[in-house]
């Protein structure tokens, strides 16, 4: 490396806690790039211990630095503290505890970040030191920091994204053969892009975690994981694709954090996570496989999209490395991150009233006044309706109405009538829609 | 706001220089957002002064603030200064006035930066001031803070973008309508997408700039606009367009930088701004109008991609805004941000030895042995052929040859010889390809 001049500052001193698949990376990326990280931070960056469950699991790192005592190691002399175990104990306890000493965190924790992030950022503020979180949303992709600061003069009103990589694997195998869900979830499974138990991934929770954290930053008030709405894949059919796919449209588990504001005046967030249909054309629709992105509209910036990868080992080291390299250089020259931004405080709108867009897609009988009808039960419901294609085959036909705006409860109690009619043979699909105008 | 506490800290005094679109705008959101800012900076946000060349011209501003001393302004008690004034002088003085005054300093000027971002960042390193500019590249776009610290973990190899919206405007506009670049360029000029003299979008300088910001900051050397090889749009002509598009493809005129490492293992960087044909299944291949968009690929993080408006007054101002929440935040808590990161000091490889595939189109002759000649032209000349496409038409063929990497000047004696055949009746497009696998 010509004409690198290495500075000679006190070195600092990191705690690792956990080493799977994202800490072996974070070892691997602090040996590595050792003299670069050195030259970035100001001074070297020193991984001082890695706490581990098993010390004889992982000969992939140094067996010097292997202790069983995570407490032990964030009360050692270490300036940050790295976590990437996960779960809510015993990474909140460590974390509080290290950032109550005053020790810098960077931390990965989705769900304890979307349910303890008070205390963290209150811990955080007391002693003065920085609380990070990048890995956290989106793997590799920088989005926090973006939402956290360079927007920090705009007026963000909707983020929207695809933040888990599991589930949208499986919906582009289902949108591109035509599979069901389980035989796609089956398929994701044996690949390795579904864990043995995908629960938190198929039912929504990683998704509504990652969605309470960019509405939390991005709405500057605070927002669990609780607030958010959640509905996950596994109600998705091949008949919901394949009627997404006949109106040129995919479906996509979103995670929508949005701004609103009452006719009086009021604002308020509201954060959901659910499978809608998007059309083709839209950003988002061509985020596939594994990858993650996030759409995001402010006022004065307009529309942003952040794209890459979402998870894995590597994409995830190099946001808690940039994260690293963030705190380690504040700690150098004695300066501070941002910290936490809740003063808006706004009210979490619920679920039931929050109004969105439909697509109903129904099997009826080829009888004259059948769309008459239908369309009757959604007027009695004031649901309105956007558009209806109706078409004819051999026995029956097929009625598909996009709606207007509306709420679950109003929908819920259109479809159940509709349902009953004796011209409605079945209702193949309900789904959202999004990313079209109303 | 509910639950907002307003700080009171003591106001950050911020100097304007220059009022046009993009200053007008950061007026309008300091006054809109005030308490916004006050919540996120932890004190007031004051604008202390607007200088202007022509008070008399700006009725939207308070005008007891306007003055034509920029540099008593800055020299007055002002905190930061934002200079939206670009071009090299004054600006240049005037951030280096407030530099070393111990002023930070936001800048939208990416001709400064390319130029002199040395003597900028010195200033403010010998001041412990802070030099913010992520307006300059790629306007809204979070992109600038993302290279110089969500990425700082990681190994930057690759940026890749749509950098100057009326390139793209008048690019995107040619593939549409199959119109040649004069057309394209007066209708770009009708609606307001290209200035009066647009050579500055046209002939790539604003681009170039742009690229050597981006590569100062992935790379962590110093590259000036002179560094950055540059050609513009004006040659591309609709049988170019016509032939990308008979070829999956479209033209994009890209700004490219990128780390190489010889095969001795010594790092040197490449910047260069050209037409190219990129596929149409690229994700910048879909960056319609006057949007920017920028590939990103690292060791660790992968491939990313970030997309949004490039230019206009709001999202300039956003961007602007953002680093001004920034920089105030830092003087609250007394703490500095992110300095030049410089150390690796990396030569910057001339364009000549920059290898690149090219896309040639040919009418030639319809007679047997054409291509055994033409193969034979390239083979001489030690440029590989990737691919070849020949169609038979009435009276001639057309013969299109695809190359695998080769430097310019053996293309450029290659294409000269080719010309120089009998059997070839027109060399019809000569462009470089770039987004695929070579």
């Amino acid at each position: 490396m010509p004409g690198q001049k290495l500075p000679d500052g006190k070195p600092i001193r990191v705690a690792l806690l956990g080493c799977g698949t994202v800490g072996a990376e974070v070892v691997r990326l602090l040996t590595d790039q050792a003299a670069d990280l050195t030259a970035r931070v100001g001074a070297p960056v020193e991984l001082a211990g890695i706490a581990v469950r098993k010390p004889n699991k992982h000969r992939e790192v140094p067996a010097e630095l292997l202790t069983t005592d995570a407490a032990g190691l964030v009360a050692s002399d270490v300036d940050v503290v790295v976590e990437v175990i996960g779960g809510i104990e015993p990474a909140r306890t460590l974390l509080l505890d290290a950032l109550r000493a005053g020790k810098s965190v960077v931390t990965a924790n989705k769900a304890l970040l979307a349910e303890h992030s008070g205390a963290l950022f209150e811990a955080a503020d007391a002693s003065g030191a920085d609380l990070y979180f990048e890995a956290a949303v989106a793997g590799a992709i920088p989005l926090l920091r973006p939402l956290r600061e360079s927007l920090a003069g705009d007026r963000i009103t909707r983020v929207m994204g695809i933040v888990n990589g599991t589930t949208n694997y499986i919906l582009s195998g289902m949108d591109a053969t035509g599979a069901g869900y389980g035989e796609a979830l089956e398929e994701a499974s044996r690949l390795g892009y579904a864990e043995a138990d995908p629960t938190a991934d198929v039912d929504g929770f990683d998704a509504a975690s990652k969605a309470a954290i960019l509405a939390s930053l991005a709405f500057h008030t605070r927002v669990t994981a609780a607030d958010v709405h959640r509905e996950g894949i596994a109600a998705v059919t091949a008949a919901d694709v394949a009627a997404a796919k006949g109106l040129g449209r995919t479906v996509k588990l979103l995670a929508i954090c949005e701004r609103v504001t009452s006719a009086s005046g009021e604002e308020s967030v509201s954060a959901r996570v659910h499978p809608a249909m998007i059309p083709r054309s839209h950003p988002l629709a061509g985020v596939g496989g594994a990858f993650n992105a996030v759409f995001v509209e402010a006022d004065a910036a307009g529309e942003m999209m952040f794209y890459g990868k979402g998870a894995g080992g590597a994409p995830t080291a190099s946001a808690v490395l940039g994260d690293l390299v963030a705190v380690a250089r504040n700690r150098v020259v004695a300066g501070r991150g941002p910290r936490e931004s809740a003063y808006a405080a706004l009210p979490v709108r619920p679920m039931g009233q929050t109004p969105t867009r439909y697509h109903i897609s129904l099997d009826v009988a080829d009888k004259p006044g059948v769309l008459a009808q239908v369309a009757a039960v959604f007027a009695d419901h004031g649901v309105s309706i956007a558009a209806v294609r109706q078409e004819v085959r051999v026995a029956d036909a097929s009625l598909v109405v996009v709606t207007h705006a509306a709420t679950d409860a109003a929908l819920r109690s259109t479809v159940d009538k509709i349902a009953g009619l004796p011209v409605v043979r079945e209702v193949v699909s309900v789904m959202r829609v999004e990313g079209e105008e109303s």
